[in-house]
């Protein structure tokens, strides 16, 4: 019988942590931590691995802009360009440390018990809507912080860029974050998923396209949210579990507060209810609310859990035994 | 029956051409010709695409080196992680312009005929030898030129670089060229191809990689002769035919002199002793001369036949009327 598939979404800091500035020997290290835990998952799960490019897109497109002056004078890519480049970048790194891993450590092919699993990366577009309102009020920043002068330069330079002002910090980029509608490359992930492979798909939440009334589809200048994203790549893979992995060990009521308590289980009903009252705490906003939204969206379309934890209690939460738990 | 498989190799203007500095807009226009004339290949033929990536992964190199600086300080990626971003950046392109033809003007898929055909792109690791000569002669340039000034910070800076003088242009960085040994996603390319997919793989002549005693891979800071890596995907694809997109129509003996004579048909001991003879002209030497190295070994390695053209000519050249073929 054929294992269960676990869509597993990394969080920006399983590649560049913190203060890291993402040296290559930063992202190795990092990256090597989180596959030696994925690891742990193989036994029991068929695996599709999504992840979130921040800090990667971050360098790069300070990079083109560094580039972009003289003497350089080299061109500036547009955003789904360098997302579609930070795909291979992460890809590679996870790909190669994971396939090593294989080699030495991984169970045999299903297909072929003379082989091991082995790891293949899936160059992803992911369909979002040109009516999304988000096209209508772009707020995701990106890129790099501008001061004063900067951002007159910037905003002659690029008159269709929106520039707001990041209170004490400067100025910055936003752009659309559009909500994800399918994986454009899921009978590729399937295919593969089908013939015993471990997937790396729709990293950075993919690169956002808009279809065309031909059928065509077309590249934005947006960012998809990476959770949202691992969502419908769950749901276009018919994934049993979503595990949504990031910095803390479980979801937290009135997080950094004196009141604060871990969640074990939850059911959508009680997320919703929570989530209504602002019981995940303010300190949550940020980062757990998206991923909350991801959990609920998988249970309503027909996915059986989504577990939120860290890299290293991955294995034992999809065992139940970890990290929270979220259910229909 | 299933239909008979090509490998094509696009040269590096399919996506930017002689001064073009490669923005989106130009790369989109040349990738869109490039793709519309393997519109015409698909009747007859299942396809892998492979591609160069020179004038991407120069820019690439350059952004990295100007964003090093203050105010900037981002980390400055390895050879082996830039490949992989510009198989990203070069695999979205093809896969999402080609893709969009064959929506609006391609055949169903062989599986599905509900369906059409789709593409997909593989991130791709190319096995080399560490004991491959390359590495103890470094001889490929990559990246900016430097200028007496720039040379001495850029040795000081990567006490590891190998830079040459390159006579009147200035200095230049030199990375070992190695033979390719092997595919290492081949199975991944195989399972997909055999799905009905159009791949898109080991672009860039591949990232590569040397196997090491336990059977993992590490990535290495080298180029691949992209027609050396591409007569591997043929092979390793079992492919009938492999073909070599390139500026010039066929292959001339004599070129650029008044002897110039085209060639429509030639054994492979035909090209050996040409190639022996010095035949096809200096001209050609640069360019030309890795492309037949690639058609030779091809055709001793089992495949049947070779075709060297431009991409216009690609699909009369497989029908064997135009372009240089080269049979065993």
């Amino acid at each position: 019988m054929l294992k269960p598939l676990v869509v597993i979404a990394l969080g920006g800091n399983a590649m560049i942590r913190g203060k890291q500035k993402g040296t290559i020997e930063e992202q190795i290290e990092n990256v090597t931590e989180t596959a030696k835990q994925i690891m742990k998952v193989i036994p029991k799960w068929r695996i599709v691995i999504t992840h979130g490019n921040g800090p990667q897109v971050g360098n790069l497109m300070l990079q083109m802009e560094a580039g972009s002056h003289s003497p350089f004078n080299r061109p500036i890519l547009p955003m789904d360009v360098c997302g579609s480049m930070t795909q291979g970048q992460i890809g590679y790194l996870i790909q190669n440390i994971l396939g090593n891993l294989l080699v030495t450590e991984g169970p045999p092919s299903r297909l072929d018990s003379s082989k091991k699993i082995k790891v293949a990366t899936i160059i992803t577009q992911v369909v979002v809507s040109k009516d999304d309102p988000a096209f209508q009020n772009p707020t995701k920043p990106v890129g790099p912080f501008y001061n004063e002068d900067q951002v007159d330069r910037i905003k002659k330079d690029h008159p269709d860029f929106t520039i707001i002002e990041d209170a004490g910090r400067g100025y910055r980029r936003v752009v659309p974050s559009p909500d994800p509608i399918e994986i454009y490359e899921k009978d590729q992930v399937n295919d593969l998923l089908e013939a015993g492979f471990i997937l790396i798909a729709s990293g950075g939440g993919g690169i956002p396209v808009v279809e065309n009334l031909d059928g065509t589809v077309t590249g934005v200048e947006a960012v998809i949210d990476k959770d949202l994203a691992g969502e419908r790549l769950a749901i276009d893979t018919k994934a049993e579990a979503f595990a949504i992995l990031t910095d803390t060990d479980k979801v937290y009521l009135n997080y950094k507060t004196p009141q604060q308590k871990g969640v074990d289980r939850m059911t959508v009903t009680e997320v919703e209810k929570h989530l209504k009252e602002g019981a995940f705490g303010d300190k949550l906003k940020g980062s757990m609310g998206p991923k909350l939204r991801a959990a609920i969206r998988f249970l309503k379309d027909g996915g059986k859990k989504v577990v939120i934890t860290t890299p290293e209690l991955a294995a034992a939460a999809l065992d139940g035994d970890a990290g929270t738990t979220i259910v229909p």
